[in-house]
């Protein structure tokens, strides 16, 4: 097992990461400080390791709230039957949530533990990879609007992350190809060695070689917690970790939440950056070529959806959460390896950009 | 016009107490930092004050949302229709939401602020005498579930507070009563000399004299500003502030919210508090007539309501916010000026209080 730190002063936490670390009571119990804890998960990650987690947690008073799976029951409603749960169950201030799960449901979770009473504690046990490498760590939790995804959330710090890589073996092919984009995402802002790495072992990561991919979650975990811990409230740098995401939210949004993975509209988000990128001869065509294909390697979307057109695009656009004072931010690429926040970009080679949607 | 500061190192906020303020721009707009305005009020407000407001806030792109007028809305579903305006006018993450109402405007609108796109600005603007001296000031936000009150929120401190005492002229007098509740609870927990004060001009309260109320609103939000300074997340003396609103919230959630108003139940909820401490023989049975009698000159309910009985009381306090592994506090008093947050008071004696109900 490998432990890496989130530094921030008493909010520090650390990301476990290993084999076998559901099975680890200790573990997964040294972070609660409470009686009540409760296990928050979703109807697929149920039947396979929720009696497992509960086992570990028997010392506690441990009760469990099953979602439906899906970014569709990322909402308000949803994050009402967590507090429906809590209170029909008496929970008070100082319980424990457990997020175990994806993204969705750590996302949803960590805002229930943000706003139950006003915050209590919680902790993130991801499923997926995309979880694993990207949203389990850095305590953005949220749920979506159906006008725009995740409008409504908070920054929560969860008390710990457990990255037990073994849940990767039940992890469908389409998912686990949705959390390498998040994974590739890490090489293109900042770090072009580790994108050469991805380069040679994107067959290993995909036949899911446990050293492999062990040291992809790592890795990524790293730069996200550097980043995090720099600038926790994303005043600066941390936005540099939407790469992608401004377009990807777009086609989530715009699709209906759901029909899109969170990773695959990243990944088709973020050759739209790097697209634009080159279109102000930022980028060179041959890094456009290359991330292409690395995104196509890890079995990725690479084209936005032929339902969508420049217009939808920038209204859903519009309310990005980088916009300041009515000026859309974008993340784009001044090489792989480098990239920076900017409104300084001309609005017809992003229309460019966009008219490839339609 | 007075000017009091909520010492919160950099979260430090002014609490402008005058007349005639809705109508100084300036004053409205010093702490506004961004383009985007949106005015969140009520339909009772409306009429009254929201075109003068929008007036002085011309300078800005400035919108409004008016919610239906009642303790019954505060729910998640209300929260939802100001997000879906903020997004439907492409609200920024750099915006500024502005609360003008009383106390249920004041925490949907502190919660909005709370959790739209993980955090904007806003001010409060206080219009009933209890959010003036209580509910606005000290950054506690939320919204109601049906199984308890204010159980969904978050802590998120305005950046200033403007009380504007003509906004009294138009209170009806239940209003103004259920405000005065609040008011007598800072002479019960810490200020004898403020009780006797109230006993001396409850009549000029109720008959609306302005320096009178003037000096009761300065002086209950300079004591709140004191406690919320010491004590911003309620790990210590803040929960002096809840006397009467275990009982309270309990007579709120088990009524039906909007049945009786928040000031009523804590005011019954005090009497229960000082009836349960006299029982202990903490506090003198003189003290308990004194606290009836000023809150019956008050013009406030001492009685729980007939249709609850002790188990009901019993099972809604159990998920009050004090309760500490398992443990129900209650804040008491030791004397009138004098309050306590402890769970060391005997089960039969508290049966006793709760009996008085049915």
């Amino acid at each position: 097992m490998k432990t890496l730190t989130v530094e921030l002063g008493s909010r520090s936490y650390p990301i476990h990461v290993g084999q076998q670390l559901l099975g680890n009571a200790e573990l997964l119990t040294r972070h609660i400080r409470s009686r009540q804890v409760m296990v928050v998960t979703n109807d697929t990650i149920a039947p396979l390791y929720l009696e497992n987690v509960r086992q570990q947690l028997s010392d506690f008073d441990t009760a469990s709230v099953i979602l439906p799976d899906g970014e569709q029951y990322k909402n308000l409603d949803t994050l009402n039957t967590i507090f429906t749960a809590l209170l029909e169950q008496r929970f008070n201030r100082d319980c424990t949530l457990v997020a175990l799960g994806g993204g969705v449901v750590g996302d949803i979770t960590g805002f229930a533990a943000a706003s139950y009473q006003r915050g209590v504690a919680f902790l993130q046990i991801p499923t997926t990879l995309l979880a694993q490498v990207d949203s389990s760590v850095g305590g953005k939790t949220g749920v979506n609007h159906p006008l725009g995804k995740n409008m409504i959330g908070a920054f929560h710090q969860p008390g710990c992350v457990v990255i037990d890589t073994d849940t990767l073996d039940t992890l469908d092919d389409r998912q686990l190809s949705a959390g390498l984009a998040e994974v590739i995402k890490y090489g293109l802002i900042r770090d072009a060695g580790f994108f050469d790495w991805l380069e040679a072992n994107m067959a290993a990561l995909r036949a899911r070689d446990k050293q492999v991919l062990a040291y992809a979650i790592e890795h990524s975990c790293s730069i996200k917690a550097e980043i995090v811990a720099a600038d926790e409230r994303e005043s600066g740098q941390r936005a540099l970790l939407n790469l992608g995401h401004t377009f990807g939210h777009a086609i989530e949004t715009g699709t209906g939440y759901g029909n899109w993975l969170h990773g695959e509209a990243v990944a088709t988000g973020m050759l739209m950056a790097a697209d634009l990128s080159a279109r102000h001869g930022w980028l060179s065509a041959d890094m456009v070529q290359r991330t292409k294909h690395l995104l196509q390697q890890a079995g990725l979307p690479i084209s936005p959806p032929a339902e969508m057109d420049e217009a939808q695009f920038m209204k859903l656009m519009a309310i990005d959460k980088k916009v300041v004072d009515g000026e859309l931010r974008l993340v784009l690429l001044k090489a792989i390896g480098d990239a920076i926040v900017t409104g300084d970009f001309r609005a017809e080679l992003l229309g460019e950009t966009l008219g490839l949607a339609s």
